[in-house]
Order: C-alpha cells, then sequence, then structure tokens
C-alpha cells in the first residue's frame, strides 16, 4: 500500500496563516478514495456494484498545524469492517514527521433502495480487500 | 428586489489574511440563487420544468478586498436575456459602500435531452420574469 | 440566545445530491462565530485581547442528508469550560425539526507567546459571558 | 516544463453530479504555484523578496464539464508580463484531451508598503525566468 500524499494549496490557508481545520475532513476522503482504488474497490466500482456508501460519522484531533505547500502523508488503516460498519483512521505527518492529524470515520453501506448492507455477507469480496489490506497497513 | 447580503466566514479567509479570490464565484451563485427565488424562478422550479442551466462563463475583477466578519451587498442584474444565453452582473460593495468586486456569469438552459432553450421562445415565463426584474433593479 | 440558521448553497453539494459532509465543519464555525459575537466576544475582540483560539478537535455523527436550499437550525451549547479547554456542542435541524448532525468541538486559547490560558483565571470575562450563555441555551 | 495534473475529488461535485464551476479558479491557483515553482520563483521566494501579489481578475469559460476521479491536465502560458502586470492563461483538457476549461488570472505585485512593482525594473530575476517559461511553453 502507498501512502497518500496531499500538498497544501494556498487556497487552503486561513487568517491564521495555517490550514483551516476543515480541510482535514477533505484530505481524509481524498486518501480514503486513493486507499479504495489501491485494493481494487474505487468508488465506481462500489456504485456499478449499486451500492450507496454515506459518512456516518467522523472525528479529527488536531496535533500541530500544517502549512502552504507542505506534503502531508496520510496513512490509512482500516479500524472495523464485521459488521455493517466500517470504521477507518488516518494518520498525518508531515515532511518531518511531525504528527499532524488523527482522524477517524465511519461508513455504512446501503443497495440503491436504502437497505443497509452487511460487509460480510452481502459483500464478500469488498470485506476480503479491506481484511487483506489490515495485513499490508498494519 | 431586496439586495442580497453575505456575511464572511472565517474559512473563506486565506493567509493574505483575506478573502479567497476563488469565494467570489461562489458568492455569484450565492446571490444568482436568491435573485431567481426573489422573481419566483428558483433553481427548483426550474428543475421541476425540466431545465438543466449549466454555467458557460464567470469573470471577477478584484477591486478591493474583504475580510472576516465584513458585510458584503451583492446586486445582480441582467445584462442579457435575448437569445439562448443569460448575462448577469454582480456588484459587491462593504458596508463603508466600498466597491469589492465586479463580476459577470454567462449561462443557458438545456432541457433533460441536452436540447439547447431559447429563453422567449421556449421559456416564456422565465423570460419575462427577467425582463421585469431589470426594470427593478436598474 | 437566537438560534444560527445556515441556508444550504448549492456549491455544498456533491454528485450523491446532498450536502458533502466536510461543510457541517464549517457550518459549525459559522455557528460558533455568531454565537461569541452574540454573548459579546467576538474573535475580533478576542485578537485585541492577544488571544489566539486553535481548534484542538472537532466530531460529526450524520443523523441525516440535507439538501439544497434547506434552511438547517444549528443550536450551539457549551458542554465545558472549566479549565485551558472549551468544549462546545451543535444540533443542527431541518425546518421540519429533524436532527441533521450532532458535533463537538474542543478549543484551547494561548497569548501571542503561544501561552495557554486558562479560561477562568486568565479570561474572567470570557469565562462568565460562557457562563451565563449556558443558562441562556440549555 | 512539466504539465501540472489534478484529479478530481469527491468533494469537488455538485448535485449535477460533475464538478461545481468555482473550483476551476483553485484549480487555476495550483497550476500556477506549480508553475512558479517550476520557473524557480516559487510563492515563499516572493515573499522572501518582500512581493506581496494579489489576483487582479480572473475569467473562466467552461466548455465541458469533469467528473469525479478525472485526470485534468493543467497548462500554464505567460500571454503578458510587460509592465505591472502579470496575464497568464490556462488550459485544462481531461484524459481523453477535450477541452475543459479555458481561463485567464492577472497578478499585480507589489511590496510591503503597497507600492507596485514594474516586472522589468523591479523584479528583473523574477522577469526574466517568466520570459524564459514562454518560450520553453509555447
Amino acid at each position: 500500500m502507498k501512502i497518500y500524499q496531499h500538498t497544501v494549496h494556498y487556497y487552503e490557508t486561513d487568517k491564521m496563516g495555517i490550514v483551516h481545520h476543515s480541510n482535514y475532513v477533505r484530505w481524509m476522503e481524498e486518501a480514503r478514495v486513493d486507499f479504495l482504488a489501491q485494493i481494487g474497490w474505487d468508488f465506481a466500482k462500489l456504485e456499478e456494484n449499486g451500492v450507496i456508501s454515506p459518512v456516518v460519522a467522523v472525528a479529527c484531533e488536531y496535533k500541530n498545524s500544517s502549512r502552504f505547500a507542505e506534503v502531508i502523508s496520510i496513512a490509512v488503516g482500516i479500524e472495523e469492517c464485521g459488521g455493517a460498519r466500517l470504521k477507518i483512521k488516518y494518520t498525518m505527518t508531515n515532511a518531518q514527521g511531525v504528527l499532524i492529524c488523527e482522524a477517524r470515520s465511519k461508513h455504512c453501506f446501503m443497495n440503491t433502495q436504502g437497505k443497509l448492507l452487511r460487509l460480510k455477507k452481502d459483500l464478500p469480496g469488498f470485506y476480503q480487500a479491506l481484511q487483506e489490506s489490515q495485513t499490508k497497513v498494519l
């Protein structure tokens, strides 16, 4: 698994001179999209399989600030994918290895009729890919 | 016609301490949405009539900067709505009446099959509402 | 205390047709800024007093989706302001009273030298205003 | 000169299912920042030289829509850098070579006292780098 990298854009800074905290939620999505593509289950494939995946919750702990033009590495790990929920953890560090942000997101999966899907039972291929990614990441 | 007002959010500022220039394009949309609602043709009504309206072009001239917590007034005027194109002008001023940004947008209108609609012929009610708004605005 | 209201902008929606989840973190800030202004301690006043207030953490639980043009009410309450940390809770509901998002943020306060400030001891006026707001809100 | 590439993020789409038009102004900045870094005059270097560079104007013509996960190539060219103004042109194409957006931006340069700088006279090194880039780009 390749660690996702985000280069901080000028428009992501705020008048404090640092990255506005709301952007980290967007970077989580960037890293998650990249992660799912790497394990062979990008958003397009999920959608083709009639799967909708809303974000159920996000949480960010801001440890240090980041600044314009810095390159932030975002490591993605699966915390839980047993039942209907997928829990993902994100560890963001700058080029000096300083921890910038620790974050988590929860996701559920539904078919187009809005029925909640269980990962292991209803999406076995996706479940297996997630399981295997854990070995690679952790 | 009531002039649309936007209060500058903290997250709209950048490291120069002023509003990032990309946000003005978003404020144009806010003011346009409000304007169309005021003349009785909000986006929902257009969509119900099977009308899709892509933005064809935007242009902004930044005259002065704006800052966090300032209230920006955005006057909307129709520059042209004769044929298939709608041209809108936006004049943004701060509470002291200082000109902040002069902007323009162009829009076209299509039905769900992607066929270009002519405002006067294909959307006469909308065309008339736009015409009448001009008298009120200018 | 007046409840803050946010009208959903078109540019806040995503290809699922609903508000992108990252925007709720921005609405939290909008509601917080409004709340602090209402209790007489807006960002400008804090900055004039040499106080910098970074966001330490945010968490959002997405209960229901919201859509373009909906008006979302965001109630702000103080959960804790005893020591160096301020914890704020946000309850977002749509016009039908449906719970959209429950969120929390943590903040610390520093002087311009980066020294952590204790609310009660170092910012007594601000501390008192926060305390009084609780009676009004809850 | 290497052409800048932007991969479309999910959060950049809107309820029409395409990239929201305001994002192209942000991509222009991304490409401009990358371009200036490539010619050896990144924002940090300009700031170190006491140069502030506000955006004076932007204009976008939207030729075709772009979608989530598409890779957009953004070619940057100097249109004019003779006097106090720098005019930049952006040509955005998708992976199939389809023209997505043609855009322009104007910039001026000031010292920290707000005095307008003339590129050729006041910033000869930067002026020369811009001139040389034209040969490479066009």
